[in-house]
């Protein structure tokens, strides 16, 4: 164990029909006037926005509408956000989507109160030190957003995927109704385990062996993630295995695994996050693409870990053999397991891997990864 | 899954010497006067206790002081803390202790804003509305009170040891140094262990089967909980073991292991607190009498959730044998499995399950735990 701070204040409110409190949460906490922030057309053909739009109102709520949030949230719809979010005075932002709508919410309401351009905070040129209050309704379960401090923006021009971590973004209360995933289509239910198995395994794998709590908190998560999937894959609105798995994705995220655990880095989301930069693939898409190469490629330095993974997941002996059984149930998912799967030329590996590169030496990992690392490990993902 | 709430906003700052940052926590939340409040001898001799107050001199900080909480807390001292409180106006109480400490504490938290006498909101007459904030520096790990909105005191004019849970009471910042927890001695060690692993077996054993992330993360505490305190009794200074043990104790009591298990209940705490309040014996070495004669008692009531907990826990295969290899266990860590071995005569057990079917009653689980069904499971025990 390792010295840590915990402090996660979000409010949890889980079940069925639980966005109907979203006004009278509103109002409990004192707004008048928020900015809705949604993306695509589900929630409206869901009956979702319109849900949201009563509790509102009949909380006596004005809601300053902002939709078309994209999948991997771009900077330029961020702006327009954060422009809106000034100009009407709005004093929470409520997010009603999945970890995309999300993150976004998180950076329209840092941008609400600074003086300077959003993307200063994301590109480590400037720090957080306040954001307007957020809210949100999750509909797809996989990020974690709806319970952490992080959120990842990508900037199309220059093609980067960046992230801020900052307390003073945790969603004050957030609303999870596991049925509103019932709509959840079978390729991103995969790629939505996916991240929620990344999420704990990237601490799990770069830590020094020896936390056994977290070790296991860890693989609970990872058993129950697999043992959920198979279940919605099957049958895509059995309840039980659909609102399992929307907790256990928030606790993968929650900061729960990692108190303790001592320093550890996010390697497989940082290669990833150059995929869908680059690509604009899927973000689990992308990380079952490269956990797999990475693992083949990292495994001998903390072969405790991986033996451990092996044997409390799989029941297997050897790293190895967990390494290819977590490959198989990613393809068994239907996720992609190798970079043409996603359309991505491997011709392209030296071009990713500088863009992964320079988020390394942002993220402080770049002397391990360097590009010629980087390029190393997505050959083993050709 | 059942539809839940989890809201746990207290900060968890942990690790070696971080008891001196307790002045600066205070100032930070506006503090400038504060009740400190503490048990025995033992903060004083292990100079505990001058560092806080050198922390909060630093900061500024005025601690006004009440020594003198006992184990199992009594409400007449906490009468005197109440008062205490009120006329030195303070604006926050700091708990510096165990379990019994951090309950007294709230208590005091509550009374100090109430307009009726403490023991109302214990007996069910009253409810939390308010409370002072409540900060903690945690010197023994078992009760999880660190880190959720639960308190018991007991009143020994009556005898009742009775609780409350409010949101209210969650302490604002929770201070865990593990290293104040390598003078626990052996006997309150195990105490401690059966404390936690109470925690979280009432829920597992009193739900419903089918939630199985939430049997994981129960297993995991148990299993590690075992774990380490197989390794602290071996040694007690084990820095890694005794850090583990605390932050999993915490975890025990949370809110964590019961979100989303739908309706369960707390039957051997029920039944343990007439053990503590008629002969006042250490909670944990009540818990580990009761346990293992309420689950031979209980077991085919919910079956599969024994099985399970064999099987997980100890490799087993069935839940008869996990019951006795729990109580084996507890008798080999040198907690009592019998009423003797605490002084309790058998011949006391028609007045015990009086005294408990009234805190039964209180907690809406009379039915069940008639007096002749807590008589049967006492004599279980004997």
């Amino acid at each position: 164990m390792f010295d840590f701070e915990f402090h996660n204040p979000t409010k949890i409110i889980f079940g069925k029909d639980k966005e109907s409190l979203i006004g009278s949460e509103l109002v409990a906490a004192g707004h008048r006037k928020v900015l809705l922030l949604y993306g695509q057309k589900s929630v409206q053909k869901s009956g979702l926005l319109d849900r949201v739009r009563r509790s509102l109102t009949e909380s006596g709520i004005a809601g300053v509408e902002l939709g078309g949030v994209v999948s991997n949230p771009v900077l330029s719809h961020t702006r327009k956000g954060v422009e809106l979010a000034r100009q009407e005075k709005v004093s929470a932002i409520l997010a009603v989507g999945g970890g995309s709508v999300l993150d976004e919410g998180k950076a329209i309401a840092v941008g609400a109160l600074a003086n300077e351009d959003i993307w200063r905070f994301y590109s480590g040129r400037a720090e957080v030190r306040k954001a307007l209050p957020l809210f949100t309704i999750l509909t797809i379960a996989a990020t974690g957003s709806e319970m952490n401090g992080n959120s990842v923006i990508t900037n199309e021009e220059t093609r980067q995927k960046y992230n801020i971590g900052s307390p003073h973004v945790y969603p004050q209360v957030s609303i999870l109704n596991p049925e509103l995933t019932h709509s959840v289509p079978p390729d991103y239910t995969a790629y939505s385990a996916v991240d929620a198995i990344a999420h704990v395994i990237e601490g799990f794998f770069t830590k020094e062996p020896g936390t056994r709590l977290q070790d296991r908190l860890v693989t609970a998560i990872v058993r129950t993630v697999m043992e959920t999937t198979d279940l919605i894959l099957a049958d895509p609105s059995h309840a039980q295995a659909r609102a399992s798995f929307m907790w256990t994705a928030t606790l993968a995220l929650n900061g729960l695994t990692p108190a303790g655990i001592g320093p550890y880095s996010f390697p497989n989301h940082m290669i990833e996050h150059s995929l869908s930069a680059l690509y604009n693939i899927p973000h689990g898409a992308g990380l079952s693409i490269v956990i797999p190469a990475w693992q083949k490629w990292y495994h001998y330095k903390n072969p405790i870990q991986f033996e451990l993974f092996a044997k409390e997941v799989f029941g297997l002996e050897t790293g190895s053999a967990g390494i290819e059984a977590l490959e198989q149930w990613f393809a068994a998912i239907g996720s992609p397991i190798r970079l043409h799967e996603a359309g991505i030329p491997a011709e392209d590996i030296e071009k990713i891997a500088a863009n992964a590169h320079d988020l390394a030496t942002l993220w402080g990992i770049g002397d391990l990864y360097t590009r010629e690392n980087i390029a190393a490990i997505l050959r083993l993902a050709a």
